[in-house]
């Protein structure tokens, strides 16, 4: 896939890592289905995950955190309790100082919820952003191309 | 106010309605501040007082729902426990069948949140999305022009 | 095991159905290890599946529900992000119109937590607490003296 | 009031510290009332209230923090969206290295649902539990006889 293709988040195989969610009874809403707001978690699991892969892949002890700066999701079927869902996770685009990621929450092959994040490469000892190290650089360009 | 005029979210002159939400422990992460996840909640709130409003306000006893169809947030400043935020809420672009409202959260004056959100007019009995009635529509196109 | 041993809730042996959780990020709290109302999460989610599980045993259509009356958390040790609990979940004792569960929350062999909760058989049509019915007595009778 | 007498959690009058908490949209579940999980977190949000205001009056530096070990919870009636419950807090039993604390969450003057927590006095230094100092043993004395 080139650099800059638009990722269909809707489809699997546009992901590599998924991230398990058991739902809890509690997600659900007066509505009887799901709550936004615990969606919102099911995709925080998600870019947890990823975040946290990909430190381990950049082995760096940098203290670099990524503050999260927007989320914009689009709801677009009711999930239900009981069940898990899996949430896909990628890298979409990196800039300078910060980097945007995508997200696919599926029940089977159902997609029925998607997501998009920026979060800014943080310096938690100067408390500034920064941009990111050449290693973490070429890691999240790699994973945008594949 | 024009109608179609860029709200600027992060003022609040811009809103009429403000809704209090009570800070809990429980909303802090371990990054020591309100976690995103429960700063979506504060939104909500603020969304379904909006609505619910609405609602007083157009007597309309017609089973209507505002279905969420998509909440993207921008978080700008950090938020601790505990405290008070105070959500302001308004209408912001009245579609076809959907309509765009938007958000400021507060902690006294400074904004440390903004959000867009889009619901899809829903009729409960048929299941199925509608346009509103007319009442609504000059409800909240009277809303948006203020 | 006689009818009326005290069941150590500390030990997975005591337990047959065990209920997976995910762990979320937003579950930590500012002081690092999973929040104390996260947890009362995880005990839910294997109460639900304890009474969801005995309602498909019975096959009855009555329209029982199980009204939580009270909720007692022992937390033993910390929780830490990211992870797995295993939520543990047995029926304890039966009363006339009430039940007692005991739940053993469980990282790898680890007890973290352990609950006792009652609920209140409630008839949903008269809205009103009932006693159970002889089938279900029978099936949460064994499922105790197991 | 005698030191040792039974506190009656179900009356207004039995408490000094009110803390307000608002409930929101997603504190709700499918039943259509505010889910058990979220008067979790009221009950937390007057126990972070008592502590801290504790900790105020006692001007203590002492790395003391007080781990939860255990809390039980009454639930006495539904409580609904939208509406602000207060929660009431106090000192009820003073121990060696513990202490128990006594709650009534309040819609209007309607008891909704009470609960008993006991806190372990630990010192985040030598991550030992350990006695409160004389200080903090007058205040909560004397909170208690109150």
């Amino acid at each position: 896939m080139q650099h800059g293709t638009v990722k269909d988040l809707t489809r699997r195989a546009t992901f590599e890592l998924f991230t398990p969610v058991t739902v809890r009874f509690c997600d659900t809403d007066k509505l009887g289905h799901v709550n936004n707001v615990s969606i919102a978690s099911y995709i925080e699991a998600g870019r947890c995950d990823l975040y946290y892969k990909l430190m381990q892949q950049a082995q760096t002890d940098a203290r670099i955190d990524f503050v999260l700066a927007r989320a914009a999701i689009d709801f677009r079927r009711e999930i239900f309790y009981p069940g898990t869902v899996e949430v896909g996770s990628r890298f979409i685009k990196l800039g300078n100082r910060s980097i945007t990621t995508g997200y696919g929450v599926f029940v089977g092959d159902a997609c029925v919820a998607t997501a998009e994040c920026v979060n800014v490469f943080f310096d938690m000892e100067t408390r500034t952003s920064i941009a990111p190290s050449g290693m973490l650089r070429t890691l999240i360009e790699a994973a945008i191309a594949n």
